[in-house]
């Protein structure tokens, strides 16, 4: 515990004044959660110059990636503001009395939306210091849905975590929303703490796999289980047919690459592993590609995994290394990587038969400026590696429209991940509705949702129905007269305000 | 491990088969899907008259009750066939590529919809054997969405779960369903192996606290955790106002009483509690009221259960006997239980002060003919208490529209139960779109999902995103053309077909 760190007092005070706040602000009405929402992507985008700085010192990003990524930032906050008044998100059921209900009893009067769930414990994420932070994606959809949040701030960047705490709460106060509503922790055994607390009633978590299934397992096992959404880590496997292969190896290369090695590799998406031809002309034009130079990464802690994970494969017989960025820790075989200065991207090969060899090592995820590329001789080889894959948050098809083996790939790959690509890469995660970002486990450990996008509010809220409840007593979604003009499905049928 | 469990190899065989099937049965078309739950339906009420004897010997329970859940049961199959068509459950949403979306990049093209989970483990309840059985909603909900079935058969109806298997795969063979769509295994260690085995990718179970949250505490420590909706318990408190009280005592105490006895109290929703004010007639009114005799419960294990259960409760002190059914284990203070012979149906009271000094005791589930009744002095007793309410799958209150108290008190209960009834009683759960049977822990393991209506059906659905996929290579839901003919939101603006 540093002196930075929350006390257990100070979590306790926190999360009671969490759990008022929530109370409170789920009664607020929907324009008020609107405003509220605006009101602070207006704070941060007033507090730019301040906080990117900031931002720079601590996370070693470059300036314009970190505006990039605070315009994300507000954008996402104003865009769930938007949707609110629209209302589908509340799933608004209303069943009116039916005495004749074929099930062989009367069907009472049932109407049925969604509710805010309570208190939610957010945990920031290191590479994303605004868009996956403070007041990043799963603040925003927490606070929309209805609940207060109390945000774990991550060590990686403490200092403009408290800056943007600072900007947040002010902006909330002066749009009226209660005291407490947003609330910040620092240390890990704080963060536990408020993990086990009983005021709190969901998670979220943007980060490692061994981190996030740690916490994933505390809360599974509090006396209350809480739902715990963790995007936890994923390879992001790309497969190159042959017919695109021998259609254009210098784009795919060059854009590969740049997928690759943006954000120096520290993004969840970056695709780690593509699959091509062999004796493509892919592989000369990857070789010939120009890696960047070495770059510090965001903290010694990521800094020292990524080095682990490339020697981890690395050590495997028959992997080799393709290409590197100038600087320390890069380019010859055997090189433990160990020696001081920020790592040089690198790429390596293997073939199929040795990736099939050593799945669990070559398919896990090197977060950082990585990647590995496996030959293949036969297209259906891709098929069976697909069988094999684990949970992903994406996969990438680079193909023909008319190639038969898509036909088949495609539905293996939608199996296993949460977004399927065709001649895009993966990496830049657009906010958008359609969004989904999240696929089955180690991914996420919540296979049905989406931490990206304006599917991710649907995590923070729970069904309440209401039986024979009398119109001055229901919630307005499910008033007789629609007073929130929202669409509704109506004894089944989706209605129209 | 009795001859009638199913041996591991057994298991695994089933395994790989329901695997296999779901991968089959993802790929059918809606209108296959719907014919399959039509089928199965039509089948089990032509086999009506072998089915219900097989019932009547195995769970003691009536026959007219029988007959009602096995209508319900294939109300619910055609239910779901029905809405399969309209498509909403889908949540289809397609965004256009926009090069000048303002997030600052431009957005893909991105179409997102839900799809199905994989072969999916459904743990038979004792006390519906036909709607929470093999053939219930579960069952119905995870082949709608697209998934094979493992049904784990409850060992409180074996001679039964193996005939409706047989009628259930039957009319899937004929309505042209992949072999090995459903399956039954029997044995709590087949059930657990079943339950870690890689392939199954969600679980359902209905059942005691004790029993859901061990197979939970599985689910969530596999190596890849799975979903795992659990309805474990639920007390169903229910609060009297006093000018409810006063204006119709005996109507009141007539309702709580058929409430709580119907089924022999063998309901997850009975109300298990009720609130009422001290000095008002009610409770003289629940003294006189003739509770049924003693009646054999499903089986001995639900019998001892509820023995201990009441025993406890009845060791606190200030807990005294209302009334009791005529038979064994009734009606004398300080009776054991424990002695041979069906338990009688029996009424508690308690005041409030008790109550509030043993909530933990007193508020914990009778599963059985038993209730307790409170009374309390001043209603605002009533917020206090439901502020200390664990989660609840039903809560309901009596009341007069312009009570003031409850304008306080709904929101309380909305907070900590799933669904909360205004003068109804929460017992008969009717099968609807609006319909919500589940709450907070520990009455499910999954707050944000119901196992009751129709939004079961997403409890066995995962997103998955397409991006800048070829119109040949999308899923029609996702088509531009919209072949399906379902609502969707296009470029966030809900759009009818």
């Amino acid at each position: 515990m540093t002196l930075h760190d929350t006390s257990d007092d100070r979590v306790d005070q926190i999360i009671e004044r969490a759990v008022r706040a929530s109370e409170q602000w789920k009664r607020a009405s929907i324009a008020e959660r609107a405003r509220a929402l605006d009101t602070v992507a207006d704070a941060l985008d007033q507090h730019a110059d301040e906080l990117i700085p900031v931002a720079q010192r601590e996370t070693h990003l470059a300036e314009a990636r970190l505006r990039g990524e605070l315009r994300r930032t507000t954008f996402q906050l104003r865009m769930f503001a938007e949707m609110l008044p629209e209302g589908l998100w509340l799933d608004a059921r209303i069943d009116h009395a039916d005495a004749e209900w074929p099930m062989g009893a009367p069907r009472p009067d049932l109407r049925r939306q969604l509710e805010p769930i309570g208190a939610t414990l957010v945990f920031a994420a290191s590479n994303f210091p605004f868009a996956f932070s403070v007041a990043g994606g799963d603040t925003a959809s927490a606070l929309a849905a209805g609940n207060a949040v109390v945000l774990k701030a991550h060590h990686g960047h403490p200092d403009l975590s408290d800056a943007t705490t600072a900007v947040v709460v002010d902006a909330l106060a002066a749009a009226g929303a209660p005291e407490g509503l947003f609330q910040t922790i620092h240390g890990t055994e704080a963060g536990v703490r408020a993990l086990r607390a009983p005021g709190v009633k969901a998670a979220a978590f943007t980060g490692s796999v061994k981190g996030g299934r740690a916490l994933f397992d505390i809360a599974a096992t509090r006396p209350e289980p809480i739902p715990f959404y963790g995007e936890l880590g994923s390879t992001n496997p790309a497969f190159v047919t042959k017919r695109a292969a021998d259609k254009d190896a210098a784009g795919i290369a060059r854009d590969f690459v740049a997928s690759v090695t943006g954000s120096a590799g520290q993004l969840c998406t970056k695709p780690g592993v593509l699959f091509v031809p062999a004796g493509s002309s892919i592989v000369a034009e990857l070789e010939a590609q120009r890696l960047p130079a070495a770059a510090p990464l965001l903290n010694s802690g990521i800094e020292s995994g990524f080095r682990d994970s490339l020697a981890s494969t690395r050590a495997v017989a028959g992997v080799r290394t393709l290409s590197a960025g100038a600087g320390a820790g890069a380019g010859v075989d055997g090189d433990s990587g160990a020696d001081a200065g920020a790592p040089a991207p690198v790429l390596l090969a293997a073939s199929s038969e040795t990736l099939r060899a050593e799945m669990d090592t070559l398919m896990s995820e090197m977060f950082g400026p990585a990647a590995l590329v496996v030959t293949y001789d036969d297209e259906s080889e891709m098929l069976e590696i697909a069988d094999r894959l684990e949970g992903q948050l994406t996969a990438t098809v680079i193909g023909e429209d008319d190639d038969e083996i898509v036909v088949d790939l495609l539905p293996k790959l939608t199996a296993r991940a949460g977004r399927v690509l065709w001649n895009q890469w993966p990496t830049g995660v657009s906010v958008t509705w359609a969004q989904q970002h999240g696929g089955p486990y180690p991914a996420t450990t919540a296979v049905g949702t989406t931490s990206v996008g304006m599917a991710a509010i649907t995590r923070f809220l729970r069904p309440v129905a209401y039986q024979n409840v009398p119109e001055s007593l229901l919630p307005d979604a499910l008033k007789e007269g629609n007073p929130l003009g929202i669409a509704r499905r109506v004894d089944g049928v989706l209605t129209l305000p």
